[in-house]
């Protein structure tokens, strides 16, 4: 079971402050690079795995897909989901992702949003997947980038002898959780390689159709320089894969 | 043209003294986990592109392999390679892999070690690799891994707030040019980022089969303490690449 720390209390409070919850997409800088992964929406059955306020499920809509599902774990999203006016060809559904059961070639597409880093059985997820997806369907994902959930002992860029931040990097190969006080205490994450997400993907019968190690554009860097430093370490690892079509 | 600095006389000489030189392919600790990526060689035509003094080379032929042509750019590499035992099944050719040009289909395996990372024109390469292999032949190959190259001002392992060793990532995205001082001054090697390298394979038309990002096992680290510090950030990327059978 994945940790729900997206219904406490303390967490929401300040979750839903981060302009990625109060703008929406738009608040999010790697959405253009990761809606450019995805293939045409119109007509299609999309499943969006940790739709959180349900921005992309509207999105969706928008852009002509037929039907949208989305998950989530948290009550506090769906019910903020659930604010937004009612559309009939979206459905929101509670559910533990380290536990999902889907039925055989149900959607064209499955996307999810910086929410598999939360979970301890990927390998699980990404077979049922596999198996949810229509032949030639695909899978578009975010999670934050591996080597900023690696360090065990550091949390924050250091300095080095000539003054310059540079990003701890430690523990890479030492996969598991990592706890972080991220806008709460206690907030655990688990800890993969680029290597290990690649090969669940392949193994779960997935062709990998592309990848981007997501930094800030040289336009959003003007607009909000502390984005300078992801292009020292990338905060985000953008993958599309394929379930291929035989 | 890529830098030719197995031919600088200073270089050479503290080249030929490592362990991966005396001792031939068991004194890479990660030989291994590259060999387990390669396919059964009976009676293939294999390429082994910077195939230094040729050790992979004997071993393919020793594997069964049909014929083996080894590539190197350095005079000094392929005359050492030449002075062991002739065997009319190996050939060695002189060229840059930067210019490159193969015929079509004429290699059913293609193995790389440690040599990509000193190219400029890596995609260039990798089209000839595709159309030089034979549909379903394979590609293998390991790169100093992107995080190892990536730092412009750092080239040590540095001190955190609680004096444990942290590798000093920075400049991961800021692909190029970096200038090291490894063995003598001045060698040049190109950073790329891990998905650069994968999506030059899939725009070279290979589909992406394995990844490895190389550490220590826990055997080597007993024999080999020092490798410890590869769990905190992997030396290595190992890749394997196939080009569709169709």
């Amino acid at each position: 079971m994945a940790q729900n720390i997206y219904d406490d209390p303390a967490f929401f409070k300040e979750y839903i402050q981060l302009p990625r919850q109060v703008r929406g997409l738009d608040g999010a800088p790697e959405w253009p690079s990761l809606r450019s992964m995805l293939p045409e929406l119109r007509g299609s059955k999309v499943l969006d795995l940790g739709c959180g306020f349900g921005w992309t499920c509207r999105w969706a809509r928008a852009m002509g897909a037929a039907t949208v599902q989305g998950i989530d774990l948290s009550q506090n999203m769906l019910s903020k989901a659930r604010e937004f006016p009612e559309d009939p060809a979206i459905t929101y559904l509670r559910a533990d992702m380290d536990e999902l059961q889907l039925s055989t070639a149900i959607f064209d597409v499955v996307f999810s949003s910086l929410s598999f880093h939360y979970l301890t059985n990927l390998s699980g997820l990404l077979a049922e997947v596999n198996r949810a997806l229509t032949p030639g369907g695909s899978l578009v994902f975010s999670v934050e980038h591996p080597t900023q959930t690696a360090p065990r002992n550091n949390s924050n860029w250091i300095k080095d002898s000539r003054g310059g931040e540079v990003w701890p990097l430690e523990s890479y190969l030492r996969e598991g959780p990592r706890t972080t006080n991220w806008l709460a205490d206690g907030v655990v994450k688990q800890h993969r390689t680029m290597s290990t997400y690649i090969t669940m993907l392949l193994d779960a019968g997935f062709v990998l159709a592309a990848i981007d190690e997501w930094g800030a554009s040289e336009e959003q860097i003007m607009e909000s320089p502390r984005w300078e430093n992801t292009r020292d370490r990338p905060p985000f690892l953008l993958m599309k894969a394929v379930k291929p079509a035989i």
